[in-house]
Parts: C-alpha cells; structure tokens; sequence
C-alpha cells in the first residue's frame, strides 16, 4: 500500500482531517470535536488517534497541520492560542512521538492560504491575497509565489489594520481594526445594538433573546429584508471592502480570497466589497485584481495541510 | 582608468546624480534643474550631459536611474509621470542611445529604498519598510531581501491606503488616504484652512499671503509654539502614526525608514508616530520593530540608482 500524508485543521470547536496520496487523491475525511478544556494532552491525542483512523492502516508519511494561535515554527511550539486555551505547547514534538512521522505545522490562516493554494480558486496564482472573515479576520499573503511570513513569523495580521482610530475597542487592545469592524464578531455585536435600539425589527422579533444574537441571524434577517439587519450587513461590508481597497492598493495582488463563515454569504458580501475597491482602489491595482469567494467552504485548511506535507517533504528529501 | 557607474535620481524640480566605482566609491556628485517645460528631449539630453560631467571621461559601465511615476520596467518606459508631464516615453532606450551604456530605470521610491539598503540605516536589513514622505506619500517595501513589486509593477502605494472613508479627497481620486491626511501637501492645506479660522495665530501672521502657507511654514510656525500650527502638525504626524501601524501589523518588518522632505523635522514626526504604534500595533510586531528617520537626506535616490548599477550589472554578467 502506498504512503499517505494526513492534513490536520485544529480548530476551537473541530478537528478536521484528511488523509491523501502524496499525488492529491483524497482517502477519506473525518470531523471530531475539540476538547479544548481537558487540556493539550486529551486535544492532542485525539488529534493522534484521528490521524491513526484516516490512515486505515497505512504508513504515515507525514502530517501537515494548521493551528489557530502565535507559534514558534522553529521550536514546533504554540506560544499561545486564545481558542485553545494553550501557552507554550511543544505540538510538534508531542505529536511526531505519537504518530511516528513528521509533523509540519503552521499557523491555520496561511495553511489555509495553501490549500487555496493547491486545490482552490488560487490554483496557479502567484500574487493573492487569501482572508478569513469569521470570528476573526486573518490572511495568508503570497507574493511572487512566497508566502508573507515578516521578521518575527508574524506578518499577515490584516485584521489589525486601524481603519476607524475612534471606533469600537478590538481583541487585540487596539481601536477600530478592521477585524473589530467587519468580522462576524463585530456584525453580532452591532446586531445586538441595533436590535435593542429596534425593538420592533424582524431582527429583534427573530432572536428568542437578544443577548444571543449572532452574526448568522443577522444574515438571515438581512436575506428576509430587515432594515435593521441589513444597515448592520452593509456597514461591516463597506468595512471590510475599505480594508481590501487598501491591501490591493499596498500589494497589488491578482487575486483576492475570501473565506471563512462570513463569505458564505457570497453576493451579500462581495457586492459591497468589490464596489468599495472601485471606489478606494488606484487605476491599475483595481482594473487587475479579481475578488472571488473561496469555493473550499471549510476544507481550505485540511487541504492546506496536505499541501503542507508535499512542501516539506520535497525539501526534506532534497536536503538528504 | 576603472569603469563607472552613474546614479540619477530624476525629480519633478531637480536632476541629481552621482559617479561611483563599482565597489562603492563616490568620484563626484551633481545636480542640476529639471526642465520639465521644456518636454521629455530636453529632460533626457540634461540626464544625458550630467551623466558625461560626472564621468570625467571614464567608461560609463552602466546607468541606475529612479523616475517618479508609473513605469513600464520590461519595455523601460515611463507610462505616465505626473511630475515631469510625460506620457509614454522610452526613458531607457533613449538614455542609453546618448550615453552608450546599459542604462537601469525603476519607480524613484524604490530606488531610494534600494539607497536605504546599501549606504543607509537599512543596510543589512531583510525586512524593511522605506517612506517618503514630502509632496506625497510613498514606498519601498523589502520582504526577505526582495522588494515587494505586486502582479502589475505597482505595489507599495501605502499612500493610498484608506484611513478615513470619509476624508479629504486625495489626489488619486479616493478619498481619506495616508497622503491625503499625512503629507506635506496636507500639511499645507489644513495649514491654510487653520490659519483663515485663526487670523490672530502666529501662522498666519507669519504668512504674507495666507494662500501660499506651505508645509514648511507650518513647521516653522510649530516650532515657534504656535497652538495652531502645532495642531495641524500633531494631527498629520498622528494619521501617520496609524498608517505605519497598520504596516508594521501587516508587514512585521524589523525596521521602518521615513525619509522625505517631512521626515527631515526628525522628532517632531518620530515622537508621534512612535506613540501611535504603541498605541495601534500588535504586541510581537510593535516590540520588534526600530522606527527611525533616514540620514541620507536627499542623496538616497543616487545612492539606490548607484545600487541598481551594482544588483543589474551582476544579474547581467552572470545571464551572460
């Protein structure tokens, strides 16, 4: 039986997983959730034993993985990771010990990138921009086929772009960063302002208590015409097309990516934001990009993580 | 005798060029007026006379030349600079036919970032943001030891980035850029409009015709104590502060250069935008990065096109 690689995306709520050919053929997927709270040892054994199931069997060539938090990728170490709930975690050495093959890690937006890269709209492309609009905004950025990783293993941080230096506090300590503007964070938070502001908007009627509102009800009251709703859809998309306006004219990329659960709104999302960019963008850096949605719904990572594995593993043999 | 190269930085109001060994040494250093007005022949055959006054009569190895505007670097055509008024002209096909050497063009803050790298605080450094901040706003970013060029040749215009959707119009047609809030001609507008609404401030008092307040004036006024100069000032230098933030978050360099006219007030404009980075950047990247002002003043753009001379002639020798 032939090798396989194993693309892992650890999430705050799943583990997602897909065991490969080292040519691109999927074996099979699996799904388990994250058992954040009984710590990194319980997480990272389930991640093994997922690992172990996707192999069926077969000898585990390599394991590519993303994962959600600031890492030291030459230790092989979660620094920290609020999903999580880790500081200081050795994942890799953990992990290799018990499955008994390398394991490749990287921060989960820019293996993200990677499977956007490998099998998604990114196909071919050297110069993209690939976004997660969830409960954060992160990117994965490459340029001239190079992945933007800055001094300190850090860069890529879009999210933290001050376009508001008055508005709404951010995770991050910061004011009025895109991410606490455009996310889905920000869309239920504002949901929620405008609901109570709006007792008698759908919005409001459709929440069974206002205190939940979430970024998906809004949507949903948006797609049935709620003014309420929609005034909050807009407002966070006109933000997140200022930001991309500003990316395209700093990298002027060919392509723009945009995944996470926000772009599965689709047109609800790329309507404003592509007329933002024609609004913010320059002459060329505006007529030559294209701005797409991912179409790998919630795949990019473990495809990412296989990608992954191919990289490092080129490089690991050629370095024999 | 040894050969020479030729560094040009081609402004809107001056020529300035140099004549170096290949190793790095300057033999002479000159500058004359640019006469725009008189069309792109007259400009070309200037270049082409300063050019042979700073050989001495040594064999010219190679021009390395920075114009500002939008160049065309595979056909060597400056497609459009609004400085010089041109429109499609083959810069480096009719240098190099008048002065019988290999000549090497790229966009003006490029090469005074290149200039950076080589003679200035840069040097050594892989991961560096170079700004010009003067009549506009612009950027030389270098990632791994590789500028950052985009799909089509324009990356880098962080002068574009969007900080307020609904500011002052900006000359590239958006609205609330970097450039529109931060430069010197911003400086000078909001100076003007300062100075109407407090007749009675120093500013204005020191200005003969209200209408012809510039930057420099403004800082004057600043530096004398005016309240109302130092508001325009403090203002400026804080959207720039915002702007770099933004940067250092998405870039993680390890070092930001300000260079330009503005940057020549030294700390009037680091005391600022250092506090703003504080206050707008993420952790990792805010404590990794060293934000100074360029030492080179005005020379970097004949240091970088030297530079070019030294980067295109290896690339040439060894294609050969």
């Amino acid at each position: 039986m032939e090798d396989i690689f194993v693309g892992i995306d650890l999430g705050g709520t799943n583990i997602q997983g897909a065991s490969g050919t080292p040519h691109g053929n999927i074996i099979q997927r699996g799904k388990i959730p994250t058992r954040a709270a009984l710590g990194a040892e319980t997480v990272i054994d389930d991640i093994a034993q997922l690992i172990f199931d996707l192999a069926q069997g077969r000898e585990i060539k390599a394991v590519g993985m993303g994962v959600p938090g600031l890492l030291d990728l030459e230790k092989g170490v979660c620094v920290f990771s609020g999903n999580l709930n880790w500081r200081d975690i050795p994942v890799v050495s953990l992990l290799s010990a018990k499955v008994g093959a390398p394991v490749f890690m990287d921060n989960d937006v820019r293996v993200a990138a990677l499977g956007e890269l490998a099998q998604g709209k990114a196909r071919d492309c050297q110069d993209f921009i690939y976004l997660t609009v969830g409960t954060g905004i992160g990117s994965g950025i490459f340029i001239a086929g190079e992945l933007l990783r800055g001094s300190h293993g850090v860069a890529g941080e879009v999210g933290h772009m001050v376009l508001d230096p008055q508005g709404p506090a951010c995770t991050c300590g910061s004011r009025g960063c895109l991410e606490a503007l455009a996310s889905a964070t920000a869309i239920a938070r504002e949901g929620r302002a405008a609901a109570a502001s709006s007792p008698e908007s759908l919005l409001n009627q459709l929440a069974t208590n206002p205190q939940d509102i979430d970024a998906a009800l809004v949507f949903q009251a948006a797609g049935q015409g709620d003014a309420t709703a929609t005034q909050v859809v807009d407002t966070a998309m006109n933000w997140l097309g200022v930001g991309i306006a500003s990316l395209v004219n700093i990298f002027n990329p060919r392509l723009v990516v945009i995944g996470g659960g926000v772009a599965l709104t689709r047109e609800k999302l790329l309507a404003p934001v592509r007329n933002q960019v024609g609004k913010y963008g320059m002459q060329v850096q505006k007529e030559t990009v294209e701005i797409v949605t991912s179409a790998l719904a919630d795949s990019a990572g473990v495809e990412g993580g296989l990608e992954l594995c191919r990289r490092q593993s080129q490089i690991y043999s050629n370095n024999k």
